[in-house]
């Protein structure tokens, strides 16, 4: 063997040291638990599916992004989100599920994005939706700002806030200003006001949009104030359209229960400018951000959908979710220094040999692990300090160093790896001393 | 929309029902506790990878089963096991790893092989390795099987028996033959003897072989009694070979720090007759067994390799570990009826709403789930015996009803679907009577 192979990961692929890892997997467990505390169901579909399945919808970039491979004579893909498998699924065993229908998935999904930094062509997302039989009631839109809210505290976070919005309050609104073929450049106009300011919004408007019309919709971005004004002055605005009533009223909804679902007021606002995209969410719309990292963008974000499975039945399926992408989460947030991987452990204890007997090793660490703790052991020949410096590197809160002093006197010398202290103890006091 | 595309998985592909998936992570979260209780850190390297850093070393089956495709100008592949990306990974991250490096990785690996009920193309493995540098004691050999046995004891596994063996006694053995080069058709004739019995493999054996080296070759594998007692006979045997003679004092350590490392004697036993593979294994080899349950084949192998990395660095990293195929495994013990999903569930308590008002749903799944349990709700317009249903496919332990009535009297029913006792209750009486 002389001619060797260059290891490298591909671009745009996360690969994370062990101590990174540990923190990441933290995360993505805590996210677990708060889903299930909701009471969702886990569900792993394939990453591989039949290219058609999956593009039953797609087009654009989709089409672009996807990873499609042909293996005999099938024509295959990988999975670019987690709601196509989930259309899928809910169709496919749709005799066996209970609705309404909650699940959450945790998995990679893949898109051959442009590599940049922070970017990923293979990420996880973390997806919770409820799925409902012909009709899904307007309260699960409220349980689901409560999910993101508790699965946030429980990630560490406390200034955060949970943006809402209703699709039908937009589209209702161009719709009684006959602007509905206008409506998608005119929110990506009004999407751009944090960059541009309101002055600049308006002048943009009006080369497309009567005057009248723009006083109108300024009116509507303008709105301001907390949570109930802003409900007020949308009904004052009085706009004659049954869509934009119709979210106004599950706005009202929506805004009450949150409160009963827990989530404290400073933790969720109305914003009447949340979009998302333009054919896919049909009413509640959410999106959640880090007050102090606004710049990250949102970091949770879903909405109501009206029918998830419409390119494989005619069963009418509504349905409400979000998703986290974790892996360009956790990127941002070590990459702001918002968390640290540094002092990630595994290993309560590190178990040294410094002899040539390697008995006492075995039954310390058997004895560590039967009470219940992570223990390793180093019984290599290497030095004493070469040791250390691996126990360092583990960030183990206790190392046991077994020498032939210590297996001639049948003791150990237990070093706290805080504190620096050390003392030497029997092996019966061993499991006390730690605990 | 009216040509719907059919929802279907691809052959080969797991993909459970909820109660199923709810057991598989079980199952999955306990083998990996295990696995971080012996200090295992964890991984999750890319499923996919450049073409030639997966077929560095490939050929044969695996060329033919790998999945390969194109994307860019780029030639990628799938992860056909951990054991590759691991080489890569430990060439990879060298300056930043302690060594010896102990790292599990649980995730899905992808092999196009024939579709065969229980046979995967996309599946979990669950490996464990210790990786050192340049060299690897021996003990290391002896705590794998301490890791099998307590990740099946966690399992709720009692009877089954990790067989070892090391492959530098049936390799001397085969040198001092004078056999090296018919050692493969004379392990394949050895396999067959729980097939076939002792007196056919020593007939099929006679025809290439010399009858005094047959001799020696039966009295080898009819090696028989405790483990003491097959050490006993393997030094009686007299081999004249430095390579049996190391492999026996391998096994002699091996054997005696098992112990030491807590696997009860009934748990484990030598067996000679194990070879795992040809040329992947270089000393001890391990197999397990659920002894009710043999037919299953191995439910956990592995062994010691003399160098894992040789396709991509001269340094030499010799290594010990084990793998648990855990989607297979899965569907032997369900399809044997050893395992059974159906009582599974993520939810304490179902709040089902019976009434136009929802807010003491909202309040009362609330304060449960602050308590700490898991609590769906069930808000939608369905009869209460359809929700009850539900609620039975659910396996939750309670349900609490909130009604009409009880929205007038500010109490809920709450029913023990256990006994199915049913009483009313005040909201501040509810988390006492669950817990």
């Amino acid at each position: 063997m002389s001619e060797k192979i260059k290891p490298r990961t591909l671009p745009g692929f996360m690969e994370l040291l062990p101590n990174e890892q540990i923190l990441f997997n933290k995360m993505k467990d805590t996210i677990q638990k708060s889903y299930e505390k909701y009471g969702f169901l886990p569900l792993n579909t394939p990453i591989i599916e039949s290219a058609d399945i999956l593009l039953a919808k797609a087009g654009g970039e989709t089409e672009k992004q996807i990873y499609k491979f042909q293996k005999g004579d099938n024509d295959l893909a990988l999975r670019f989100d987690l709601t196509v498998p989930l259309a899928k699924y809910v169709t496919q065993y749709y005799d066996k599920l209970t609705f309404p229908f909650k699940r959450y998935q945790i998995g990679k999904v893949y898109r051959g994005e442009k590599a940049q930094r922070g970017r990923y062509r293979e990420f996880y997302q973390c997806d919770i939706d409820i799925i409902g039989n012909g009709k899904l009631s307007i309260i699960n839109d409220a349980e689901i700002p409560s999910v993101i809210y508790n699965t946030f505290k429980e990630l560490g976070f406390d200034d955060f806030t949970i943006c809402i919005n209703n699709r039908k309050i937009l589209n209702g609104l161009f719709i009684s200003l006959n602007l509905e073929e206008e409506s998608a450049g005119i929110l990506r106009t009004i999407d751009k006001i944090d960059k541009i300011g309101i002055d600049k919004v308006k002048e943009e408007l009006l080369r497309d949009v009567e005057s009248d019309k723009v006083e109108t919709i300024i009116k509507f971005i303008m709105i301001d104030g907390d949570n109930e004004n802003k409900i007020k002055d949308l009904e004052n605005l009085e706009v004659d359209n049954e869509i934009f009533q119709q979210g106004l009223e599950e706005l009202r909804q929506v805004t009450k229960y949150i409160k009963i679902f827990g989530v404290p007021e400073e933790n969720f606002k109305i914003d009447l400018t949340i979009a998302r995209g333009l054919d896919y969410y049909t009413g509640t719309v959410y999106e959640t951000f880090l007050n102090k990292y606004r710049n990250l963008g949102s970091v949770c974000s879903g909405g109501r959908y009206d029918n998830l499975t419409e390119y494989y039945t005619d069963r009418k399926m509504p349905g409400v979710g979000i998703s986290i992408g974790l892996s360009r989460l956790f990127f941002q947030l070590e990459d702001n220094n918002i968390i640290n991987a540094e002092n990630e452990s595994i290993s309560d204890v590190l178990v040294i040999s410094m002899a040539d007997e390697y008995e006492m090793c075995a039954e310390v660490a058997t004895k560590l692990r039967n009470e219940g703790l992570n223990v390793q052991i180093n019984i290599e020949e290497q030095k004493l300090g070469k040791k250390f410096k691996g126990a360092d590197k583990l960030n183990v809160k206790y190392v046991i160093i077994i020498g032939e002093e210590e297996v001639k006197n049948k003791v150990v010398s237990l070093k706290n790896m805080k504190t620096g202290e050390q003392q030497t103890v029997t092996i019966e006091e061993i499991v006390d001393k730690i605990k």
